[in-house]
């Protein structure tokens, strides 16, 4: 087989292209981004999927907007949601015709840490640290999945597979969000400590936040707050029963004051990162500490963080000197003063996606409409970085291969 | 003060009456089913409430079936939502004119287990072992609260103040349910090990049974399955969007997978304990290991049980010699080989109470509707036991003092 | 390669025989007790090990007793350590030379339950049910270990590789317990809650019941007490520590409230399962509920007893109807009044192994020592068999390939 | 009763002299450092303890260098073991006679924090914020208990009371250590991860270092690091078993590699604080982010690190502006990519106060013996204040009314 393979290509900052890329085959190529202790690394144990629905990112972002050392013609994407075409000799229950879920972080499923669930620091598929995903700088190399068709690793043990394919295809804006930005809300919703009544703030109304929202009402939260500076995006999180608090109006406090009575809240979600501005009038320059410290401030003592929104180690875009080595400056003895505790990382995404996925087929959440998923076919990537770096309320889903009929 | 107070007693199995009682003091006095050991006890940390919801519970009626060996003119009722009208020296944060929900496990808030937080266990109320409740036999003699006034010993650590009064007056039929059947059958599911996107059976539909499925809602289930025989209480599970199924056509298996596609489920709850009856053409005789063998069935391996039904070590009216003694005959082979869990016991209220009013008081959760909740006099409770009794699928609440205007 | 394989055969109740088998391939042959729907199954992930260290398992008595249906010529063994001599083309991380520690258990690594850690109920291995096990009865028929040569599927997930040869030789008594019983104890002794500070009771001295008094030692226990009738092997567990309680002198309470003050302990551990015998006069005969009644008297309210003692489904040497089926006649009542909660099933290794594989080589702790394990020749495994049979305070370890010097 | 009260108070930066204050009443009197709002304060639910062992912390040399405002006469001492010589009329069980353990946070057992154990941040004794504690400033302004007599508030909640004084006394100089370090360093250790089998480095030597060592080998951890630049400290540590690595020479990687044959741990303890010191050449002025940046840099990816030593939010004392408010730059782009997670706050002494008890009591630890606990009479207080200021490897332990016969 040889089909041909338009894919979505980092070529500059501030610019994507969709170029024409090899169709995939059992074996990690040589390429823009490849880590060379990974080339030429076979993948019997991998299926290549057609994809069906492949989501652009906040993290993509990152490179797009020339925050990182991607190489020009990096494959982006690391969303996918797609139908399996062929299986490596070593796939033994993902068959051919599966319609399946894959984490964006790829897992070996063998390694201590797999076999612990931290499927996000598989110590087997990056050769430079703990953990990988598709189509990310620095992450071992492994092709970005923004394409008609992508080579996915250790295919049992990665691939999600939806039970009965025609009704999951009725709610495949849905089950395209458990690839990455459902789960890793929720992994912040989860780590900050929602349970039955909670209430919580989620710092940022982007897909993630929205997802945070999303999944601390889920987990039964009596009020979500999602705080933001876009008005839009605010509306979005309004549109499913969250509060709101706007923060081109200053600090949140007072806001979460006149909702809650007090101004404080059970469980805080960063779902900004390194690239956070401050509030109010200190809106318009980057204060990558922002975030984190004001959630130390509403936080109510005892409670927790969840810190789903990246921070990197290296930002040569970074306002200062501190930020570009990835240093932020805390106010930690405030935290300590209320013995919070503080959850990182990328999300483990198997940890969650199953039961995320029975809640979307039960009819339990509908997290596309939350999210605002707006299907674009593959030539109109480019179009949907510019505009989701503009800030719309939406998630662009890439319908790269017309199964969403977009 | 030496208010009026008119309370519901045991008179003889099947017979409860409306007797006039002493207003309480800071003091356990003696009377019918006072622990010798707990006459004169001092309760200078308690706090006397007038009540505005005195539900009636399944517990309950295993007495009023004469299934116990209560004492005549024992007064009943642990399920007690008031307010405080006056109390002791040792009471420094509940206020006089406070509403408070009292949670149906009497704990002392200082000996081990209740800094474990394992306050249904509480070592120091009950003099023969650890444990107690309101208005219950074997449990220490503290009087019930079915009544115009009651005693509320430990009043700082047992009650929970509502924050706002007339907001909470606004609901207070779902406060009302906080005091223990909406938290034991939470407790139930969150035992079974219900989280987001799990499949979940409850036996019984009966009030705890329907709190439990709520509860299982609220923690994200994906679907969840109540059986019962009762075809009224059936309906009200689907009032509120629970799959049924009916045991008086048989074992559940088979009409669990035709509502999942497999006969099994992630979580089993009993909320029927041991006068349980057997399914389909054995359902008119008492088989009290049905239900627990039932869920080894239909439990899928790896999953849970939650029990929040009640099992007691003796039964005078048991079917045979092993259930007088409260011994049941179980397939643990069958849940061994699925490597399930077991948990039992009271559930611990304090554990939950919070949380719970947080998710009522922001209309997350209808409890109320959900277990049909139904304000009577207290004149009326001789009838509210009998309908409840027969099967009405409703929740009696006591309305003692006219807060409800029923 | 084709070397000669000889192996510890079941023949008939009561009787073991060492016999010529042939040499592992990469497929599940047909044999004695091969599941048919695993016949000719291809095993391309698998590794074939020579053994180091094959031990004699109380759950293979079961067997040779003949309480199962196990066919004749089975060959027997789940509890492996080896050399890997040969690895499948889908092997990428178990090299040859390693030297590993096979989990009883045999798991695929890529199933709902595998990836949730619960690999003692793989969903892929057993066409009958979910989980499996190597050289035993209704388990799949995968080939039993008490061999010269075993293969073990999944290789990459299942071996726990040990990180240094010839420390780990100088260790391997003590790492030959990584397979089964010292996890297995351990398992039991954390589903018993043991904690730091707890005071625990181990039903059972035999290996399993010493590795869980082990076990409970490295998990910070104040005091380990262990019951069993055997004198020999309740010294045993005096040799490393332990308190005892001699069971031919009735029930335990008044034992353990000698040692402690009090007849209760915060934990309890069933190492003994559905072949337990009465206490003191009535140790004559079997009593399949007398463990578990007992430690639900023993065990504090409040607390929980961790289950790795079998029980089964069927046992045609059962004492009575009940037992035969499996059905325990339980004093549930008595847990439920104490709040119990019970954890059941196959220990799943894997959570465990490689962390009491880093405690046994940091000298923190000594199993071998504690269990007596004791090497024997292959020639000498059916005396081994009737030893242990009659109550040997002993661990035996069969030394297949003479790695042990035995 | 009107006894002498000999106490320890401080007096400006740099001093400490043993003053006479007033017998304790069951009243929060107004002096030094009580908050106005606490000023008249009744304690009926209060006991008067005599101090049997009432240590010096390292956390009370923060103010003892003037780095905090706590003002002249503040009596210091929040580490209190005592003999109960009156109660309250609100204390109903623990009892004249008795020999207690004081958790250093005073708490209420009352509020929403206590009922969930987090008893760190009770919300009810200090009026500034959650979390209080003896002698200590802007806590509330409770008496501290380096003195013959202290009030301990709500008694029979905060008094972990001995089973057997003889016994107790016995061990009491490790029973003394229950107060505060002992607990303190252990959920350093729980917080950082530590079970069967972790390798764990602990940041610091002194008595609390000392004590999350102690902890970790109680909870199974198979290799402890101890990291210093004091030698005597260092030796302290390698005398129970402990690795240690000598900061005096750089960062601890290199080191650790020796000692495990890689640069990293799975656990990490912070038992340093705001007042840490840079590494080898650096080590001689203040780097306050030091070692929570060096903890990231050497715990394993997917790893904890549990932060029991003090951050403020404010140090007037601090190297820069930064410093002074409490503010750190953390390289949390290195934790995020690593996801780790961190926990703060005070410990919560009564999650394990009664475990480690009988710990002490059953022989299996020896924590006096680890920190080297040194009893001194109270009028030597002042040269214990300055020998441990300048790096004793010494606990020091003050025998106020002799009956540890120093």
């Amino acid at each position: 087989m040889a089909e041909k393979n338009r894919a979505v290509a980092y070529k500059s900052a501030g610019t994507v292209e969709v170029i024409d890329i090899d169709y995939p085959t059992f074996e990690l190529k040589d390429g823009p981004g490849v880590n060379p202790a990974n080339v030429g690394r076979k993948v019997p144990h991998g299926a290549i999927v057609k994809t069906v629905a492949t989501n652009i990112c906040g993290s993509d972002q990152h490179m797009v907007r020339g925050r990182t050392t991607a190489p020009p013609d990096l494959v982006l994407g690391h969303e996918i949601t797609g139908e399996v075409v062929e299986v490596g000799p070593d796939v033994e229950f993902v068959k051919v015709g599966d319609l399946v879920s894959v984490p964006f972080n790829i897992a070996c499923g063998r390694c201590k840490n797999c076999k612990e669930r931290k499927t996000g620091i598989c110590l087997n598929v990056n050769p430079d640290r703990p953990g990988s995903a598709y189509g990310y700088v620095d992450m071992g190399g492994w092709v970005g999945g923004q394409a008609n068709y992508v080579l996915v690793p250790y295919a049992d043990f990665n691939a999600l597979v939806f039970p009965d394919k025609d009704r999951a295809m009725e709610k495949i804006l849905d089950l395209a969000m458990l690839s990455d930005i459902f789960p890793t809300g929720f992994h912040g919703a989860v780590t900050a400590g929602v349970g039955v009544g909670s209430t919580v703030y989620v710092a940022g109304a982007g897909p993630v936040g929205l997802a945070a929202a999303t999944g601390a009402q889920l987990l039964g939260a009596a009020v979500v707050i999602v705080g933001d500076m876009n008005a839009d995006r605010l509306a979005q999180a309004r549109s499913f029963g969250c509060e709101t608090v706007d923060l081109t109006k200053g600090a949140p406090e007072d806001q979460i004051e006149q909702i809650l009575g007090v101004p404080e809240v059970d469980c805080g979600v960063d779902a900004v990162g390194f690239e956070a501005k401050g509030h109010g009038s200190d809106s318009d320059h980057e204060a990558p500490a922002t975030v984190l410290n004001s959630l130390m401030d509403i936080t109510a003592a005892g409670g927790a963080l969840g810190i789903p929104g990246l921070y990197v180690t290296g930002d040569p875009g970074g306002i200062d000197e501190a930020a570009q080595k990835g240093s932020l400056s805390l106010s930690l003895g405030t935290g300590w003063a209320k013995s919070l505790s503080f959850t990182t990382g990328q999300c483990p995404v198997m940890k969650y996606n199953y039961g995320l996925m029975q809640a979307i087929l039960h009819d339990r959440v509908h997290i596309a409409k939350n999210v605002n998923a707006t299907a674009i076919g593959i030539e109109d990537a480019p179009r949907g970085y510019a505009e989701f770096d503009s800030g719309a309320a939406q998630k662009f889903v890439i319908d790269a291969n017309g199964y969403l009929g977009s």
